[in-house]
This record gives structure tokens, sequence and C-alpha cells, in this order.
């Protein structure tokens, strides 16, 4: 696994950081993702500052939407701490498991559905072409 | 790109799933991708049967939340065609194009942090796990 | 597109693997993939010797089994050419519409089962780990 | 790991699939993807159904070059549940270990000229469009 | 393809992006993938706000090897677009044909390897888990 | 985890292709990917010659430059052993834990801006196409 920053060992640069992360989600519970990225604090402010904007600033998605867009692509992608990360997020903002599910049923169905769309050289359509 | 069984040429039992799809979704209107699969009617007939359940069953998640997972994953498989049909899909259901561009902002924000997370191969928090 | 090398540019060292190619294949025909790593010899020579060595040799698998198999690749990384490429090879080796339609069922399945197994993190069952 | 629904606490719903799957596979054996996806009934039975239609009904492709593109894809999206299962059924449909390992030299090989394919922006040769 | 906010029809927060991109690459020529993605501005904004610290600000790593990186997950990840665009930046700082062939050859054997090494389930080596 | 063939254990061939290795890498060191496709001499033959070619003879990019881009794409990739071997050979020719990270923050910006280009399905620019 990789090297985690505490706050002990965290620089200043860093420590502003985490600092704004716990004001902003109002808790004092720094995840491991970014004590990973702060091994590069450039990387840690630029992460920081760009999840911020995209996922908690007010927008025409509702947080929880944009929560489950964020797990299912970390279930593309493969990532079981993406995955486990924004899911935590999507059940603090009221998910049910049942939801989770159907979420998982939806991302599977997509990627059969897309393997046959590309198998067979599917063309879009004009009107969807269009729109 | 690969043919296309039009209603003249179409099986029996083609014929008797694109009559469920026009009537489950009230329109005469058969996209590209159930023409091209029709060149196999055993799958035509399976996976019709599974998008009907997947996407248009009473369900935990609204419609359109799930017609947005499905976009965002057609994006993040590079599947063209799949992309512009559930775009076409959540366009019906009153997606806005704002709602649109956030979300192919989450894509990729999505994809840029799961990244991260696997390069710093990032341990899952206790507190994630236990979820 | 990318520059294709033709017979009359082709130089000493790529004119002999144009010569094995046909000899190999038994034919005066050279496929675009060919003229196209011509542009760098040296991975002319190594990939031909390569796909020579893997799909040309004699083998426990069968050669239309393992056209196969590599046309199910091509379409899960979205690769047209080689789809298209590898599925001429597999219809020279007898192939029908049929199975290459159940091989696009099959691969698109494993792509929902994929992501199903992946979305609940299905630990591997004992019995199939001692396997 | 997800949570696995065995026999005594799995609903009526849930039973009758698990009896399906010992019936039509003559074990008494279920194997983890079905207690995962069972904590979403109509999934288990969706996903089943699926599967036993896909890979178990009489078809075109006999039921060993099923199962081994089924272990490609599934090596290929980096899924080793679905790797090490279906490996497994190759295996009770009497795959060699050389023929294992000869897939694997395909799968790798695929994804190597898939990756050359892209990069160079090979024109599909029209003799492998009119196929 | 997706709409392109041309010079004319650019907000004023737009304009300033723009303005922004041509002053610090010194060039008039606005790429397409800005003009895309000005559609929405805020992350207009914010990507290019991405690409200039990262891949333009004085770094360990030195330009063209920046561009080199960029090129290949391109490649890996099949866009074109990508492909194109981060071709002539490594162009620009003077990659010769020779040394993209070779990162052609390298993307394609990681990918292979990658492969080998997932199928094989091979465990890391103790001496690269201490590094 | 995959079996792994120890000297002893090693056919002639095999022992022969890690006599190459010892001696082209100038240490008694055969690491984990080697003994794993072991299990298939001629794959073990084939990659290793594969390797030896195209990461070890001399190129037009420098040693350095082309360990980064097989680290890059093993992390776009998923796959831990590579990351973690070729980590390993970057981290012998010499490449700071600073260098390492911008790498990553170039390979999930690229990501990121991947999935703009398709999302927005971004034409290339004319010039890029000339180029």
């Amino acid at each position: 696994m990789g090297k985690l920053i505490d706050d002990a060992s965290a620089s200043p640069e860093v420590q502003a950081v985490f600092e704004d992360i716990r004001q902003t989600r109002k808790t004092d519970f720094i995840n491991n993702l970014w004590r990973a990225i702060a091994n590069h604090p450039p990387t840690l402010r630029r992460i920081w500052q760009n999840v911020k904007e995209v996922m908690g600033a007010p927008s025409a998605l509702d947080p929880l939407t944009k929560e489950l867009i964020y797990v299912a692509i970390s279930i593309n992608n493969n990532c079981e701490y993406c995955q486990a990360s924004h899911t935590a997020a999507a059940r603090a903002r009221g998910v049910t498991e049942t939801q989770l599910q159907e979420l998982y049923a939806i991302v599977a169905l997509a990627n059969e559905t897309n393997r046959l769309a590309i198998a067979y050289k599917v063309e879009v359509d004009a009107r969807f072409r269009d729109a």
C-alpha cells in the first residue's frame, strides 16, 4: 500500500488542504485518498479543488445522483477504493441498498449492450444524431 | 456497418419483439440496435427482455437517474451508439443540457481520481469497509 | 489514417517480412496492419514473428478457436480493425454467422457478469482457488 | 467482501433460483456469485436465466469454446472472480493446462496488436469490410 | 460531432479562458477540445487550469516526456482526439517519428505483458513491494 | 496465485531463458513474471525475446522514458504487478519520487480529458490530422 501522510508529518501546504476538507465536509475525518496524494502537495491541492467544485458546489444535478454516477464509473474502472468511498458518500446522502443494487444491474447491463453495439458495429440512428 | 433487419424481412419471432418494443415504448420507431441484434433472434428477445425489466419496470431509482447511469457507462466504454441512444432517452425524460454536461464532468473526474487511487495503491479506509 | 507502406517503397527488410507473410499465408494479399507497422521495420518483423508463432504454429487449441478468442478480445478492446481482420480469418476457417453471433452474446454477457462480480466484490470460492 | 446469502436466509424466490441452478448443473454447490447477487432477487433470477440460456442451451458453438471465450473476456476485464469460475467450468469440460496457457498468450497478443492498430489508426481493408 | 463555441459566440467567461490559452501557448489557435467544453464554462475554466498546471508548469519531468505519457494513455484509452492533439504537442517539442513508433511498441508490449501478469495472477515480488 | 517455476524444476529450455535474463540484466534475480510464464516455455522464450528487444536494445527513446511509459500503461490497465516491476526498473534508472508522482498526475489528467473528448465527440482539428 502507498504511504499515507498523517497530520503530524503534514507540511503547512498539506495541512491547509486537510483543514479545508474538514471544514467543507464538517468532519475531522480525512480519508486515505487525500493522505496518499498528499505525498505530492500540488496534486493534493489541485484534486481537492476539483472535487470540491465538481461534487460540492451547487449544481443542476442533485448531490446523490452525482455520487451514483461516481460509483458507477468506479465500478466500471475496477477501482475498489473509489467505489467504497463514493458508496459511503451516497449512503450519507440517503441511497438505499436496493437503489445501489439497481445501479449495479444498470452498470452491468450497459456493459452488455455496449459490447453488442460494438460487435455489430451499429450505426447511430439519424434521430439520435440530430438530438 | 452491420446489417439491419427491416420490418419486411423480420421473422415472426423478430416481429413479435419489435411489436412489444413498439407497444412498451408507445412509438413506431425501432432503433438500430434492435434491428442489428435481430440478426440473432434469441439475443434480440433476451436483451429486450433484460432492458425492459431493468430500465422499464418500476424501481427504487427514478427513470432519469437510470438513464444517466447508462449514459455515463456508455461514455466510459467509448460506445458512441449507446451514448447517443441513452442520451436521447434521458432527454425524453427531461434532462437538461447543463445536467448532461455536469455528468460529463463527473465521469471525467472519476476517471482521474480512479487512476490516482490505483497509482498510489490507496488502502480502503476501515469505515468505508464497514459500510 | 496512418501511412501505409506499399511494395514499391518497402525496404529490403520490410520486403523480406512481406514475402514471409505471403508464403506463410499462401496469398499475395498483405493487409493494412502490416503495411502500417512497416513504418517501423523492427516492429513489423517482431510482431509478425509473434503472430506467426502464436496463431500459426501447431498448438493444443485448434486454429478456429484461436481466431474466435482473438475476435472476442478485439471487440472488448473496441478495436474495429482487429475485429474485422480476425473475423475474416475465422470465416476463412469455417465459422458460421450464427457462431459469430453466439460469440457476441457471450462477450456481452461476460461483460455484464464481470461487472456484477466487481460491484458485489464477490470472493473467489475455495474450490475455484484450488483448481 | 460482499454479503453472501446462504440457504437458510434465502427467500422463497431466491431458493427457487438456487434449486434451478442445482438441478441444471446437477450439483449441490452454489458458487459465490449467485449468493452475492441473491441480495437483489430480481437480478439473481434475471442473470441466472441469461447465463442458463447463453451458456447452457444447445448452440452452434461447443460448450468448451464458449467457456474459453468467457475466460478470455474475464482476464481482459481484470475480473479475478469470473476468470476463476469460468476456468473451473472450462476444466470441467476438459480443457488442458496447455490450452489455457495458449489462451493466455492469445489474449495477451491480441491486446498488443489491438493497441498497434489503434496507435497507427489502420484503415480496415476493403476485403475485410465486404466480408 | 459536438457543437463548437467560436469566438463570436463566446461569453466573457469563455473569452477570458480562450485569451489565457492564447497567451500561455503564444498562438491564436484554439483547438476543438476547448471549443467543445466551452459549452460548459465552469468545466472549460477548470480543465484548462488543470492542464496548464500539470502540463505547463515547471516540473521534474521534462515537457516532452510528459507529452509522451499523455499520448500513451490516449492510445490506451482509444481516444483518437487526444492522441492527435498530444502527438502534435510532442512533435512541437521535437519528438521524432521513430521515437513515436517506439512509444507505440512499448504501449502495445505493456498491454501484452499486463494481460499475462493478470492471467497468471502473478504475485508481486517482495523486493518490488519494498521499493 | 499462479504457480512459479523455481530453478530446480525448470526444464533446460526454461533454464536457458533464465540464464539469458540473468546475463542480460547482470543479476541473479528472476522476478515472478518470468517464473509464472515459465509454465508455458514457448511463451517465456517469446515474451522475454520481445521485452529484451523493445526495452533493452539501443533506441531513440532513452531507457528511463521507456520505463515511464510502461509504468503509465500498467497503472491505466490496473496491473499492480507490472506497475510494481516497472517502477522498480524506473527507480534503478534514476527516476525520483517526485517524477513518479508527476507521472501519476499526468496519467490521471489524461484519463479525465480523454473522457471529455469522448463525451463531447470532439472532431480532430484539421491541423492535427495533417501532422
